[in-house]
């Protein structure tokens, strides 16, 4: 893909917004689950990687805190007001991948086990209600000016968020479904969370609504993009790198944007994908390798390589025009290449 | 147990807390579940009766609005004003419900199918999550005074409520509990939200702090009465009454109150019941009637029932003293009464 990397050489450990979520956010999130029961805050903190075997990560890749952060910034803020926000959205965002895990029976996820594989179904249930609870108390106890209507909003993007995770369910039982829905689905499930973490960073700025509105888009956009690449790394991704079965999503027979764009394509390809999805046995490890090739064949992974840059662009564009810090512009335009550009 | 009647006679439909509420929270909860995806508001009104087989409950019991309401009333204010708290309280408690059946396994609830047995696992982790939100954002969109201060009240309330499921499903694993572990989960999980429930009434009446506190404290000691009735039901209610198998809590073992007064009693029929739990296989149903009589013949259900007589009157001596609107306080003390005088 086209180069999206910055002028500016990039900060050692990584671009600017994520050191300084990874200074800001882990302390306050770690504070946050010591509030629950003990047996809670262990699966919470294993699930965000706090716990002993967790690794060098402590507390994931905290790329929504990091937007957050960069937007108040951005918008002429201090991020470190915004810290409840950043911690809000990591918490929902976890809260979202504990109970998917569940509906989706996804088994692996960082290198690991996930939640419901490692503690139970049910003790995964209630912690996922209980990282929802503790997100919205960050934000109903923060006494800035902002946070009541960032917790309005919130209540907004938990709802967009479930209709996703309800469509991307149910397509999954549908023979097929057409790039529109595939991308509407993607921008409720995957970018209404990104979008949250800019316009609540462009809220704690005190920004106004026309610029909390051009966050919202840009990170809307940008979280569009970042679950594209997703789709590509579990199709093409290194287990080493993505912590979970080389083609994954192939053996799942997901409708990921790449084998949707594939299947509507039409031709030989197509249809050798589509006959392979349409099998009721596990396919083996030959017919994996025939059905990436077919996807990409088909066109899937340009397609997708093509909207990852298109919606990276939009994203950047929703910006232009704005009278923003000149540095933390920088940073974010840096964050969202990174995120558009990881290895896969 | 000894009457708690109140002299007044009971008005036409139940007493007046409820009629209020199944005239005005019904509506108001339809309107809010029409905010989510056609697929998960057909799961939502399934789960609170809105559905054409949903019968003539038209929301369950509504119990919990009727006594936010109620308080609402006896704290001097308008009733109306709260219908927002209503709808969160009731939205939260069906969330919780829908949450409770997966992770106990529950098959049954009010004569049908739960949620989870009707539509799926996936779906029905969902619509809870949906549920939750909804709840939150029926306060952060509504603009009363005291909407924030309920909000916050609400995530610390569904918090505790986390901790309460929590301890339930561990003690359900642990050989033996204390009476005190059992009412200290109760509290979390029965009480909690009644008292939510109270305490919400009475802040969206304006009432001072230490009155709050007191209204908050009457909910919660009634919460755990009214389950405390739920657990003698567990036990002897009647199927067609319950929706439940009879005997549905013995033949799963649970540690219901009752059962845990029984166990801690020492005695030959503490001992039988014991040696009755403690078998690996299903018990036939000579073996549920012993276990019932067993409780019994160790006093658990005579402890249950005076338990009850306590916290009922702990629950009205906490609004002793307070300058309430009379005829509310009527109300609310023969809400408090026919709650802990179901038939069973």
């Amino acid at each position: 893909m086209s180069s999206l990397a910055p002028q500016a050489p990039p900060a050692p450990g990584g671009p600017r917004g994520l050191v300084m979520a990874r200074a800001l956010i882990p302390p306050a999130l770690r504070a946050w689950i010591a509030r629950l029961d003990p047996e809670l805050a262990a699966l919470c903190c294993y699930q965000l990687g706090f716990d002993a075997a967790g690794g060098p990560r402590d507390g994931g890749k905290l790329l929504r805190p990091a937007l957050c952060l960069l937007s108040a910034a951005a918008a002429g803020g201090d991020p470190s007001d915004a810290v409840s926000a950043c911690v809000a959205v990591e918490l929902i965002h976890n809260a979202t991948l504990v109970h998917d895990d569940i509906m989706d029976g996804d088994k692996l996820r960082r290198h690991r086990p996930t939640a419901w594989a490692r503690f139970g179904v049910p003790a995964a249930i209630l912690a996922g209600d209980a990282l929802l609870a503790l997100a919205f108390e960050t934000l109903t106890e923060d006494p800035h000016p902002a946070a009541p209507v960032t917790a309005a909003e919130l209540t907004r993007t938990l709802r967009v968020l479930s209709s996703g995770q309800e469509r991307d369910l149910r397509y999954e039982r549908l023979p097929s479904i057409t790039l529109r829905q595939c991308l509407s689905m993607l921008e409720a499930k995957s970018g209404s969370l990104l979008g949250f973490a800019c316009r609540a960073g462009a809220s704690y700025a005190g920004a106004p609504p026309e610029w909390r509105g051009r966050f919202s888009g840009f990170g809307t956009d940008l979280g569009v993009a970042f679950q594209l690449v997703d789709d590509l790394l579990g199709i093409w991704g290194d287990p080493r790198v993505t912590g979970k079965p080389a083609g994954s999503d192939l053996r799942a027979r997901k409708k990921s944007a790449p084998v949707v764009a594939a299947l509507s394509s039409g031709g030989a390809a197509a249809a050798r994908l589509a006959e392979l999805y349409g099998k009721r046995r596990p396919l083996n490890q030959r017919e994996l390798r025939v059905a990436a090739k077919s996807v990409e064949q088909a066109g899937g992974r340009d397609w997708t390589l093509g909207e990852i840059r298109r919606r990276t662009e939009s994203a950047l564009e929703r910006l232009e025009g704005l009278d923003l810090d000149h540095a933390a512009h920088a940073d974010l335009r840096q964050l969202a290449a990174a995120a558009a550009d990881r290895a896969w």
